[in-house]
């Protein structure tokens, strides 16, 4: 299943997209939610971010392709690092190139979304917290990050956390194609079959440190192939099965 | 003014505290109130948590006090970090000893709560949109903190980010006493007049990267003398003029 936010004739709602249609839902799958039986077009409808997250955790090299690209050894747990609240956009959004940056890039990024309240859940039971996967680019001031030593300012600015289309509940996260496009040429490739860390382990480290909430999201991690974006341009983030997020910078 | 956040009789409300009386408001601080006209003891209520944040900025080395005990030069610009709303407590609540750390550390902290919407800020009009200031305890598995790099899983585990018991608005906070007692001996006692950078410079450094909305928190640094904490010890912050702290180690 497809979950889409979406607004239509000014309301904001959750819905199923089938095909070209959206399901429309009352309530929300974070909650609870009966299907209204009502049905729009998706082209009359505004997608929206899917899910309003109390915290965004991220996940420090975690492909192991992009640890050989960058002469890194492999870690032997998942280094965590955090995104606010106030960096989400969505689907369509723009993506603002900070005056005190001269070199933003793009990473992309398998995102889970967490359905239920987590704390101390073993990697066994994981999945029954997990809502589903949506898409990620973990925007990066990289001059900022590598300056500061501590990465969470050139990570933090507003904009740098898009999320969307949709929240699919049913791909192998284990084994999704990952693809990057900028101006429409391929510049991240991978799958996340190259997760050092898999997105059940994931959980049972972050949830041994924090509460996760529903509509929280975990950014699992970017492939090879990061690299810089300008202003005009766009963005592509492509995951199998779950759809395009798609930005562009100004 | 001491604005506190209360339970009374099964609901949550925001007042002044006076004395001994809390004077209870109709509406909050963040948004918009009314005096009620209704007076309660202090003693008939519970004091929570003064605001609930989306993130809390936290800064790293802001004393000169602290940088010296460190043998560290003095930064150029702050450092900051974030910790996760979910690690938010109130006044008289548990902080957790987390099974995975070995070296549980107190910080004592001046937090400026955000009062309205704030990016691009100047520091010259920074003050206007400060609400006031609470007392914070940036709760630090230290070990995790030095093995990690990044600080941020060491500094993100629930019950990590006591804040209270008031928020005071009229303290000048270039001029305040701040002092942390374990099992009541002193272990920090500074000034913020030893703050390398104001809270002004702190708000516009901070807003000219990420939009801070009302209620969130900016914790401006420790002063020198952070040391250990340990299961059943008491840890008490006390800024002049806004109160006590006081939380205890499970």
């Amino acid at each position: 299943m497809k979950w889409v936010r979406f607004k239509y004739q000014n309301e904001v709602k959750y819905g199923l997209l089938h095909k070209e249609q959206i399901q429309i839902a009352v309530g929300s799958p974070f909650s609870s939610f009966t299907m209204s039986g009502l049905a729009i077009p998706v082209s009359k409808a505004k997608i929206l971010v899917p899910c309003k997250p109390s915290k965004a955790v991220c996940v420090g090299l975690n492909y192991r392709d992009h640890a050989q690209e960058m002469n890194l050894v492999l870690p032997t747990e998942p280094l965590i690092f955090l995104k606010p609240p106030s960096a989400v956009i969505g689907p369509d959004d723009a993506i603002e190139y900070p005056a005190l940056t001269q070199d933003l890039q793009y990473e992309a990024e398998l995102a889970i979304v967490i359905g239920k309240q987590a704390k101390h859940v073993n990697a066994a039971q994981a999945k029954e917290y997990i809502l589903g996967y949506t898409c990620a680019n973990d925007v990066t001031a990289r001059d900022l990050q590598k300056k500061d030593g501590q990465w969470i300012r050139g990570k933090s600015f507003d904009t740098f956390l898009p999320l969307g289309p949709c929240i699919e509940t049913d791909i192998d996260p284990a084994n999704t194609d990952i693809t990057l496009m900028l101006n429409g040429e391929i510049k991240q490739k991978s799958n996340t079959c190259q997760l050092i860390f898999s997105v059940e382990k994931l959980i049972e480290h972050i949830t041994a440190v924090m509460t996760l909430y529903p509509g929280d999201v975990i950014l699992t991690g970017t492939p090879s192939g990061v690299g810089p974006m300008q202003k005009g341009d766009t963005v592509l983030v492509s995951l199998a099965g779950i759809g395009i997020l798609s930005n562009h910078i100004v």
